[in-house]
């Protein structure tokens, strides 16, 4: 059975001019081959830190680096004067987020961020799914509970991989490959 | 990059007499072309009631049932006495876990059921993946998490959509995909 | 100010023929000094499994015993062909519930046991509690949260030590007691 | 049985120039005849967010005014910068917490401000409980069970009933008294 073709978009890149966590910055067309989670927060969004932000970390050590890479972007449109990059500082280090974070480039005439804008993000926490080729695959606004997820995740790395893409890293489709939890190991198509 | 070959197992037929929620008996070979979730418990076993099988309920409820199946598995082999049949019933009535549910074969000669027995299962919850084509990719002995089970089916999801595969249902592959939860979903590859 | 008198009943006592985690039956009676938690469940019924006995078990574990006495009754009105004592003691010996639970005596004559008409109880799981003089303070059919609870045994419990009263042990009143948990204790009144 | 006596502390007054949620400042003095529970805590701390802050709106929600004083207290001890009273503000309005919040006076000559200096805090979260004459009777750093705080609560509730002391409501003794949750009323004692 052939499948329907969709159009999808490229991702825009991102407009970061200063990040956390990561010694150099980290741009979108360098995580070609890697499926990409950007996670579109605000340190002091009560649905971030219940969810979003906890899911993100959950996400980034799950998965493999060579696979998945999580992106945080601290889109701050509201409370502007008390969520500058001092205060996300803080708040990082205090909760040990372990993912870059970007702070995205604040507008020059307005309230919306600028990657915020490019990807026409509704609010926060906002999730972005992007495939292994940087199209914009999912876009969701809200808390997504894990196993919808995880499922988008794995049809995403096994796409990329049945078209024999992968990660930098040797083993991207080996054994050892991403659904590789603490627990559980999916053994590779024959 | 091709990918390492991988020699899989095609799964055992369930040795079951008696099954629950549903109408007719289910056999593997009729679900050729779905991800089949084996979920077997016991219910007595505290890990079932507090992991397993609201898990099973969960991917259930959230994957299409043309892409995904989910059976339960009684296998018992403790409690023989005060878990026969029509307590399950009662139990599966009570807890309205809505999935089918069979009633692993008792062994003529000794504690372990037959289909236990077959899949080489080591106690409850044990959870068993096979892939669109039916053979064993996921093999588990306690608790998984929603994400890396969510990625797991997402990739043999994916994996069999690639080749061409399908469920039975008109629009397996379609927009309206596996990886749909009640909030989110991805769009099919380009 | 004086406080409003409020007429009281003195609990029935207990229908029991088998006790399950004891040597010897328990009796109401034999209870007094004590502040006592009754609780009412199915080992079938979800609430139960999910709520109200593993708040049972934090209350016997919290609690010194010399102060506070909680008793599982296994109220039996569904059913009864899946639940009889063989099954309740699968149940109990899994769930490692290590509180007296006693089986409440089958009606003669009808489908509701004995003490669960003799205390009016509407359903499972049921919290009755006592104060040290085994009045009833408390009816409650349904979930109840930890705060609310907590906070009605404490009132029972500084009551009856208020009047001079308080349990078998030697330091029932003393700085050791009620309301110490893991983390605090409350020093008594000067 | 008598009571053994116990030398207890009349707690420090409170040293807050600035006030949330409230119209007038909140003084110790003039909560007489209540329990109350002081919340110390960080906006950037982890734990009171998981447990500390939650839990304090939990008792605010859950008993009467007349009876339970509950109070925040932003304990600045660290990321003075990006803490401070507008920083505060946000957080509150975001996370919409109820009770009164007062910021604690920074100290001329330090770090660690001057109402947890008086009282000793450790660290946030921290929890000190104060019964009707405003002696402190717990003191307690870290995350404290519901079970455990509701016993403490209704512990100190009692006692001040006992002695006939109650809050300035007409019926702060009576029928409708602390304990009350959304689903439960524990009758005055006879």
């Amino acid at each position: 059975m052939s499948r329907p073709k969709v159009h999808t978009v490229e991702a825009p890149p991102l407009q970061v001019d200063e990040w956390l966590n990561v010694c150099a910055p980290v741009d979108l067309a360098g995580l070609r081959g890697k499926v990409v989670l950007l996670y579109a927060f605000q340190m002091l969004c009560p649905a971030c830190l219940a969810h979003g932000l906890p899911q993100a970390e959950r996400v980034h050590r799950m998965f493999r680096e060579d696979d998945v890479a999580v992106i945080g972007l601290h889109t701050v449109f509201e409370h502007h004067d008390v969520t500058g990059p001092a205060a996300l500082r803080a708040f990082t280090q205090e909760y040990r987020w372990s993912f870059p974070i970007g702070i995205d480039r604040p507008a020059p005439d307005g309230n919306i961020p600028m990657t915020m804008r490019d990807y026409a993000l509704g609010g926060t926490p906002s999730l972005v799914l992007l495939d292994r080729r940087g199209h914009i695959r999912l876009h969701h606004l809200g808390s997504i509970d894990d196993l919808a997820l995880g499922s988008a995740i794995g049809r995403l790395l096994e796409e990329g991989a049945a078209r024999g893409e992968g990660g930098a890293g040797p083993t991207a489709n080996g054994p050892a490959d991403a659904g590789c939890g603490p627990e559980a190991c999916v053994a590779p198509a024959p």
